[in-house]
């Protein structure tokens, strides 16, 4: 196990705007605060989703897609530098009319409403390319 | 997208109480320390839930309700002002004896257990009526 | 509701270390940083798993496994003293190949890949064991 102390450099909240894409908008907050690396939570709902599941064999991610309404009940992430830009590391449990739960890696969304924490911290999270799993990971 | 920087006012853990409201405990929590803005996450279980989905059609909450214990396997959520109350806009991802999992915006559920980190934030934050979504969202 | 102030000694992120064991790496997070209360999120992936769901009538947790490869879309949990030792009590919300997902208390899982933030705490939480629900709870 591989860690590293972080120190805070600012603490956010965010409300995602109606019709923009879920990552996108935390990519842009990560923008307009300058943070290299961050953690940050979010709940809402979505018009939409396509959510990736990785196949550990392949070592390759298979979307899945959702065109209908969903909440997000859950949604856990960080930001870090992924090939000199600013990566939304987001995973997330979306919910239909029933309860019925999705969950996975989250690529993109529509944002319905969004509501965000975000704990930004000094030391950048540089993400590189891991030979076991085949993802960029950081540390 | 919309956010505002927030400074720390306070950092609380809570045990929510058997046999209790989940979301009213939440909101006690926020009484007992005077926050009109916080951020939390939780975990624990419940003796039974009643879900909302958003039907972004409608723009109305339907209630989705299950009357057995379930796990809270994720709980997210802030605090905010809203009609002069303290309110605790929180999601759930609640699972049964199989693992399966039901999600949504949680109304209410009964305390099994029920374990609290909240964030208080010296700003406040107040929720106002949303032409696009008619939801009350803050900023 | 019974609650406390936490004060904060110290913030970490953490790469979790293929093939180990989720909860096991958590827990040597804590050792390594010397927690003896914290509360952590993360996300990544696990090549197999282990929920426990708690029967509130007989008191008493039953396993469910899974021997396939899941995406960790949330976990959600605290590190504490149980019995001399530090003891991370984790809860995750696990998705399959097509976003169906499942959730409990997670007692073991085996990494593919993982990532924990954790903030660690001065003061320190001790569980107990609790007549009414029979569970070893803090506070």
């Amino acid at each position: 196990m591989n860690y590293r102390a972080v120190e805070p450099a600012g603490e956010y909240v965010a409300r995602l705007e109606t019709g923009a894409d879920w990552r996108a908008e935390i990519e842009s907050l990560a923008d307009a605060v300058e943070a290299d690396a961050a953690w940050f939570t979010a709940l809402g709902a979505v018009q939409d989703a396509e959510l990736w599941f990785y196949d550990q064999e392949e070592c390759e991610y298979y979307p899945i897609e959702f065109d209908e309404p969903l909440e997000v009940a859950s949604c856990t992430g960080n930001v870090s530098r992924l090939d000199e830009e600013r990566f939304a590391h987001t995973h997330a449990v979306l919910s239909g009319p029933d309860g019925e739960a999705v969950a996975g890696h989250l690529n993109e969304a529509t944002v319905w409403a969004g509501e965000v924490h975000m704990r930004v911290f000094e030391e950048p999270l540089e993400r590189a390319y891991d030979e076991t799993t085949e993802l960029d990971l950081w540390l």
